[in-house]
């Protein structure tokens, strides 16, 4: 099933003969994912949900996300990694050369040569990733790297945290111009809060880990984002800028 | 200050002589709020993010609750109250007699005249709102009623929990041609999973307090939702209907 | 689709042109469920899984859940409610009038004439449902009400806490001749591990919320269900006798 | 022992035998309370503390509080009780006429004529309360009565949450010019941080059970404000009103 | 006594004066254990629940393993150690050559050359284990070894997450054919509930640590489990591929 | 069996010929207790611990408590229950007219008539029942009319909370001499730690649910007392008065 | 002042000029403790508490704990340092050459050499330490080593969990001649309520952080000791077999 | 914009003619912080809050917090940073030379020449830290150093814990002199509420995380100070040191 088949294709072969029903029920069964024993590769996901399967690195050995990704790789233009360390890297580039590893991100990039990305216009949509402090860096870059290797314009704009208000201010016309925002923040995560009052645009808000004593491993900053008073605001898991990046791009494709 | 004047245009004013330094920093200053006193009305807050405050009731008293719908109407096509019990509706009704109460969903909603919603082609891109069960759907009709005061047209589909899951199947047809999806489920929220892993659509999951035992008030299904497998799905706080219901519409609008 | 058509029944009558593709599609599509808006009752379960759709009364209100057991009632030999007050019974007795309440179980039963129960045989194998409290009475009845409709042989033996182990000692016979056994408790739990240290039969573990302070509504004695050091031990939810009862029922017919 | 006797004058008086030892004994030991067996009023603590012991009403019947509220103005001029229902004022106003009950902040106070308070002149210092919703107000009166009735200048402003900044900073003003300022917010709590990040006063604030879902009767508000990325800032426990009340006192005498 | 003498066989050597008063009152006392100090073998246990005492290697040093480990071997056909690193597996196998590491699974078995597991045939019931994800497969290989190693045929179906259905449904004969069926899960632990609603077997949820944030190492994924809406449905702790396997062996025996 | 028969006396009965093997069997098996269904009164455990079972009345309806209460007050000379309400009283006084309430803490006692409590000394040995405030008392009477109940003189001494230490301090001497202490408090607790720090004698701390907020229902007080830096301090149940009382009595007896 | 000196010594001192105000100020104020700057050792304790300052390894360098007990060995007969590692040994060992380490409790005893333990009769009060596993083990031995370092006479039973019963009651013996018992379990915990149940002693228990997943390092054995159904069972914190020992000590002596 | 200009200032700039519009916008726009692109350096913290901003170390690298201290440096009398080990303090003393470790506080301070600390007098006021352990004197050498470097006087009094308060009562006149009172303390946290309820000053609680089991890293003593029975009391996040230290100067200046 080359998955363009349609349920009534499928039916319409089998009553002119040129399907027999014992194939049909095959068709109607194989649908295509790959599988390696250990992982049953979802091809079918990116005719389905507008992009393949991404590898979560996290609880898998190096080998086995290398041989995942090259799956991927043989059948996607784009292929994403996560929470990848440069073990998974090194694992990944013997076999998939041309694997490009954000540090900062902690992601494996695969793009097939026809898909390189193309510069996008100053006047694209974008997508703004904004960070309440230094240390959240990591997780938001793994946000813009997401929706960039999905086809969105990114902008960046990192430490606006509450305490300096003005920071954020500053960056007043890219919140206005913006699309879609990102804010990514741990501690008490006020920034998201603080965006969503100022904008009309969709908010995604994502907690991290960053902090110590009562914030609980980013819960602090979770429950801040779920209790938030702004509206137009959603979260994700904590440090889960993945997670955000791909819903901005659904949103702003 | 009419929310139009932007920062250059009042500069200019002082320069060109026709605004006085005194008027001007008196401007910059006077956002458009009115003081209650017990309540700030943010009317500027539709200039700044395309809809006015929503008034949440939980909390406040009814006479509380009717002074700032009233003053709200006074000055927006639509306004919303969330958590109304019927005692705040009452109350509101005698200040603003065409204000309507949505018994399911908890909602007063006030439009002016003017406003009245134009019946939505069938065509429109909608917003598809689901429930996992039947005790879900207040919280699923605040979603929807929210989204459709502000303007989308909104489809429903309840009662097709994971356990029964060709009744879900059934739906696929709406779940494709939505624009984007609320998921509303309470108990193990597995729906939203299972709905993400389905579409290509964003989709906004929203844990209900629906539940016993260790559902915890609904932190089982929020859990569930923020630790999701399925990609493009997020997750606002539990029984948010209204928050998914706002989100939905900024992206559908 | 009566529900006992094979997809391979439906492609032969399309490859034979009994049927055509359009009917072939519908008839893929339209599964066996009513849909009254409110709900979508599931009349398909009972063919899947081997049992009806089970109405949990919490959050519907009780016109709908007698709706709900009307509707049942009319394609299944048995059909249960649970949690349900007297409120529910009482709408679901004017539309159903063979209904039956289980009042310290909290359950609505119906059987159709034809499917009154038979007497068990005293060597037919049985579910022992065990509770540790008096207190803990009325989640045990839950259970054993559940098995018994479902078709079980169920005996019971309650308030055989941990404190007066004489007691469980004194019903050894009734463990080990048991071919599944419900353990019900609350407090701390341990009755579970107890029972579980001394047969080798499976154990199915219900916490209760019976308990006051550090109980937390019932999540010590989960936590201690959980991780007991006892082997063939599972545990349901904090008060889910229908789980646990359902369950035994399985492995019991 | 009046209070003001030091260990060196009790000692003194020994020497000189002015006092015996039996005497001394039993100075030493009796400090000023009064045992009313279910109470021990503390006399001695106005010497110690500056400010007569609070009575928190909750858990103490109508009858306990009168008694306990008539011992303390009997000896002080200022008595506070919190947490205090109709019931316990209209018992308290039986035995001490000049009782005077704060509805909204739920608090009784009672003054001694002597003790009237007198009208601040406009320069004097004040603490600013700043609560972020109508429905936290009345925990924010707990805070603005407590710190009156102890002597303190206050001023209110309520209803300036972070989803409407422009109403925060139009009090610009009015927080640069406070000596302590207190702010009392539920939901997430950011208001804390915001206010924080502006000042340079410190901050106290209060956490309000104010919200749904995941804000846990406050929880989410508390780990938003322990964690607080502004510098200044210190917490109470969640619908403490009088504890921030009381503190900023001590900092403003 | 060797575990097969009932109470009346004791009681009716006493009447015969076979059996000493002291003798019996010995008897009755001395169950079959073994006493190393730091540890007392249950040799018993393989009488009084059918399977032998298992080693859970987690908090002993690799000697007390390896010293429980051979004593166990001396008296039973089968032993198992589990959460075994491979210096317990060192220190094991030097006493016992015949011991066999599952090293994804982190188990020892051993087994006496007379109890070789005959190769089930086709047609033997089987327990099904089904994983989410790749990353819980060694949480998965601990159910599958321990059913496998007590003498049930055990199916493996791995990496079928919620998110891509189509995977779990290429599957759908494997479950329906299945006598029991595991579901070993992390993240959300969706995957329980949808497996549960397809089939009419018992379901046993095995909850995984994997995840990340708010997945709070499992407590997701139990939480998830515990309150599934599917019917069915049991589950163990976190983590405990053990305790599914061996209950899951109770109901396939 | 009437509870004092030993092993070794129904063996020799046996080996006598003056007990028939299956009379044995009956007396090992028929342990003294009554069933009356709900209920498996454990009347064994006076002569197995002591002290007759106590009944726990939350969750048991007042027809219930009344016949347990009148099946061990036939046969025990002291009968407590406990978390009684008026009702449950009501009850049980209609059949056991010599009962007697105690309303602060909620226990009912019953006495044979040859059981009255003699007078203790002036110089038995005593337990001290100690509570940080007012709102503590029900919990410290529960704890203290157990004791006394079970024979132990008791001594009170009520609201020495930390915040007035010298109320405390001048207890000195009734704490110095003391056996055993119960310190009763809610909220921060701290009182258990202050009082251990001070005495030779062990400490029994009994957390309240008393307090607001971040007290989550005694468990701010709860986690206090289990991480107390005093040495010779234990802790019990939130409010569990009985709980303590009791086990002082084991100590001081 | 020698801590023996009573108020009135030095009182009667005073009045007969022996002591002057100012030495006797002094005298009441410096009561005996030795200040190192980062630690107020308190010699005063043993006189008040009747047993030294025991030092709590944890959190303070190995110099810090070297210095401490070098100090309290100096003016005591026996010296504990608990949760000390084999580097905190070592550098008491070079300042205290006696120190005795105990490996598997984590401890350091020192002893002078007056103070000797004398061997304990057979017939002297023991307190008997129980342990459900054998990875308990080391939380148990603190416990001894602790009461054994104080004076009492300890028995230990080692590895007899709920799961085999027959292992506890073969020590029925032993359980019932105990003056106090120590109960040490992890996971469920429930080892604690059964020995409650059994016994007419005081139980002290004990819960262990060993376990996985849902035990949260403890927190289920803490529950489930708190909340048995058994009296006389109090608790202490998690892996506190010191606080146990100290206890029970207090009761044994 | 140097910080000084006020809105009127800037205003008049522009009516007279000085600054043209667009140089107006700019400088409204223009608030001094310097953009690293990993950070946002808000020099203008100090003018707004009387302090430059404090750099919390963690989860920045060592080469960010050397750059972020370089910056502040340039512009500001005094730097801090927070959480630094030595690699971070390493990077800075590269950058800049004159920069001091705290090692205990794990602080990084920064003077410039001309703000060398003068020597204060003994008659200035001071904020008193007192630590109830030897194990908590680093988070209090974190709030010393803090206050100490912003200009106060500080007066340390360590290990004063409440299970031995003759060594708290020792420092009565210290306390009592204290402007006000930072209390430091891990395990239960008493300390905090002691000292409250003996002085008249405001007194803010640090919480740590020194302890083990149901200290839950630092959640027992933080829930103990926040539900203080004493009056005067506030806190801040586990281990926060810094922050303590810094409210403090506040009131203290």
């Amino acid at each position: 099933m080359n998955g363009n088949d349609s349920l009534s294709d499928i039916l319409n072969g089998v009553r002119s003969g040129k399907i027999s029903v014992r194939e049909a029920v095959a068709k109607l069964r194989s649908m295509p994912y790959e599988d390696l024993g250990y992982a049953k590769i979802d091809h079918h996901r990116s005719l389905r949900t507008g992009f393949p399967e991404v590898v979560l690195c996290q609880g898998k050995s190096s080998d086995q996300v290398a041989e995942i990704v090259k799956r991927l790789a043989a059948r996607n233009p784009v292929v994403l990694a996560t929470k990848a360390d440069e073990g998974a890297y090194e694992a990944v580039r013997r076999v998939v050369p041309n694997a490009v590893y954000h540090n900062e991100a902690r992601m494996i990039v695969v793009r097939s040569p026809e898909s390189a990305p193309q510069d996008k216009t100053e006047d694209a949509n974008y997508i703004l990733v904004v960070s309440a402090g230094t240390a959240d860096i990591p997780v938001a870059e793994e946000a813009a790297v997401t929706a960039e290797a999905m086809g969105s314009r990114v902008e960046r704009v990192y430490d606006i945290g509450v305490a300096g208000l003005h920071r954020l201010m500053d960056q007043k016309d890219k919140l206005d111009n913006a699309n879609v925002i990102i804010v990514v923040a741990g501690m008490e995560g006020a920034l998201a809060s603080v965006v969503g009052g100022l904008v009309s645009k969709p908010v995604i808000a994502v907690p991290t880990s960053i902090g110590y004593g009562a914030s609980f491993d980013g819960l602090a900053a979770l429950l801040s984002m779920l209790n938030t008073c702004a509206e137009g605001v959603v979260a994700v898991n904590i440090d889960n800028g993945f997670g955000a990046g791909y819903f901005a791009h659904l949103i702003n494709k």
